[in-house]
């Protein structure tokens, strides 16, 4: 091919790709991808099982980005949609049945089995739900295809996903990839997601970006939900 | 992170990922995805609008893979399958109302709009179904997300699927992901896909395989179907 | 119980049940369930099949009423639709597969193969579609079961349903549950849809009316529609 | 019409109608709707509301029969279910937000708001889930249409859905239908389900027998699952 390396396709030829998109404060919700034990703790789940297999090293960089990067910034995210009235919306793998008969075909592959109770099934303390904040529970890569999400977001008013978790390039990707495709306008937030490696988290942001998303820094989104709050209608809802 | 610079984290920990995965003559469906003249032919649709724009040189790679790898094995792939008796299921980009209203969010900001009885619709002639193979219209990137793909495949008693198609890292991809959260068992077929860079094509097989589906060469999957076709109960079935 | 016979529990102690609800012109739909061959002439179909095994008489209250009432009906509605600019979605049984291998298994069960190119795909002349009118085929009870119609009428626009067709008691009524379990605001056209029974046709308003839809007759239909045809945005559009 | 007052159509003119159908011990579950005191107890929600309506007559029928027939039938069948190891699948109207921003637009307009911690959420003590049962939430008639019932099911190996529960002709009705367009088998127990009226509850189960389910009585059930149990596979599964 020609000279242009970061060259893709679609989205060149496609007249640029997405549209800049926005948070706007009544139809936006954080959605929040497994920041739960069985994989976002490097002492449970699968950082256990890995330190077992004798590959600390190989996870040093995961969890290191989880705990300096990563849940910092969700946790940021997450207070700012809380002042604002923005909805968060957890996702966590969890099986429904104690025996994890309901589980799916891939995770059962996997060796993933998350029953209810179960410690791993547990959302890290740092960004825990309230009483109140939707809670989803899946046994797939991708939110919308083993639970309600779709239909809980469309009741909700929600037409703009910031997308935040782990892992970017797998359940995050999916989810991202079926909300844009349902029609979900969806900010990912690069420095509130992380990969296994960083060529994983880069090559996804590289390829989702206008294609799937707009990839944004907590930064921005912060930026954009405190104008979002700003607006007079939303600063009624808000105070009432 | 370590040494091991392929590690990407899940499917090394879970057990090392999905299982081997074979051709049932039974169970098995051949899925195209998009070999339509929209975008895998290089004097339509995306190509045309590519030329015009000055992108020659940096879309050859793509439509020279099209024309001299991936439709001569998608050809026999088809061939192979329709002597055996496995289902076909060819899968387009095209909108069912003749203004486009139905069309996706996603691609109307892509400005992808390919009515019905548009030449872009149609798919390419060396594929083109026979009568009485399942044509499924999407505008999405993953079939499962605009059609009724799952409902069909499972009344026809189908469990795994043999990919191909374009583009490997957008719309094959995406159905990849979601056919395997599904629980159908995937053989993604290296040499009958094709992304617009190499790079991009390589990345993505990487990544899915073991994780989200099993890769294999078109010569594997032929090997495969007259393996399947020998067995007692098919050739019966093929006879009668 | 008490002396009202007609209480039916849930929409007397919950307000009432659903509000009146009005055709609107950007984001109204008409459905038309099953008016083909296989169903809906006498002399295809179910209605020959029934001749062979005598039940000539027990059919004829049903094919009269399609035939004297619903089809002129839907007709007029179909004309009015198309002069206003309101989109018509025909919805009919057909499987995809020419060997009807997708068939769902509640079809194979009643033995209804209905495959592709068949007479009895084919919608009655009277109510032809039209090129670039939006067709779903389906092998379930309700539409929303085995295709894409919510999908297709999310990306219309679309809102409002107005629902005619048969068979009032299966199709239209499974069809019409799900439509307003999605959240469409469903008017059911009485004189519209026709059951194989008067008995069962009545019944099935009388339940569904302010529960699942507003149950309305052609005239009040037909006055909406020329109502909501008037308004300025509308008749702009439809200028255009 | 004719002189056979029962005649539906098209069941009738499709061979009979839907075939017999059993329970298998290692694919069947219990199906129990919305057994909760919003609507299965006169002292709580719907029932408390009816009672300040001066309703209490025209709801006698309606708790009556749930008191002394449908509560102990349902908890015949939950328990022998537990006994041979056959799933429960509790189904529940509950939105998931605390401020029920996620409820449906149907159950929005019958001001049916039902949130987690609400004790009209609560299932009825008699028939409460164990530990490790699944348990669905739902804001929707059908079961299927708000949550991931046939993704659960589906990957139990659930092939045949006993249904049970209220109300016969709402919510145990849409889910029937849609569970069988899927594909279920249903076996509908006419005792473990009741409607507000003897009226209604009657034609929903003449309507739906043979058409979409089979409908069967308690102690029928309670037979074959014993028959079910005693099949050496499930002992050696239950042993076990």
């Amino acid at each position: 091919m020609g000279t242009r390396d970061e060259f893709e396709g679609i989205a060149e030829v496609a007249g640029g790709g997405l549209p800049e998109s926005k948070v706007k404060a009544d139809s936006t919700a954080l959605m929040i991808i497994d920041m739960q034990y069985v994989d976002a703790d490097r002492n449970h789940g699968l950082g256990l099982e890995g330190q077992k297999r004798g590959w600390t090293d190989d996870m040093e960089y995961y969890f290191s980005r989880l705990e300096t990067l990563v849940i910092p910034n969700v946790k940021s995210l997450l207070d700012a949609c809380r002042e604002t009235g923005i909805h968060a919306v957890h996702v966590r793998v969890m099986n429904l049945a104690g025996d994890s008969s309901d589980t799916s075909w891939r995770y059962r592959m996997f060796g993933i089995f998350v029953p209810p109770g179960h410690k791993d099934a547990e959302i890290i303390p740092e960004l825990a739900p309230l009483p109140g904040e939707v809670v989803l529970s899946k046994t797939t890569s991708s939110v919308f295809m083993s639970t309600n999400a779709d239909f809980v977001l469309r009741n909700m008013g929600v037409d703009t996903i910031i997308m935040t978790g782990v892992v970017t390039n797998n359940c995050v990707e999916s989810s991202t990839r079926n909300a844009t495709d349902i029609g979900y306008r969806v900010l990912l937030v690069d420095d509130a997601c992380a990969a296994w490696t960083q060529e994983g988290h880069d090559y996804c942001l590289r390829h989702l970006d206008r294609n799937f998303a707009i990839v944004k820094t907590t930064e921005q989104v912060l930026e954009e939900i405190a104008a979002a709050s700003k607006k007079p209608g939303v600063a009624a809802a808000v105070a009432h």
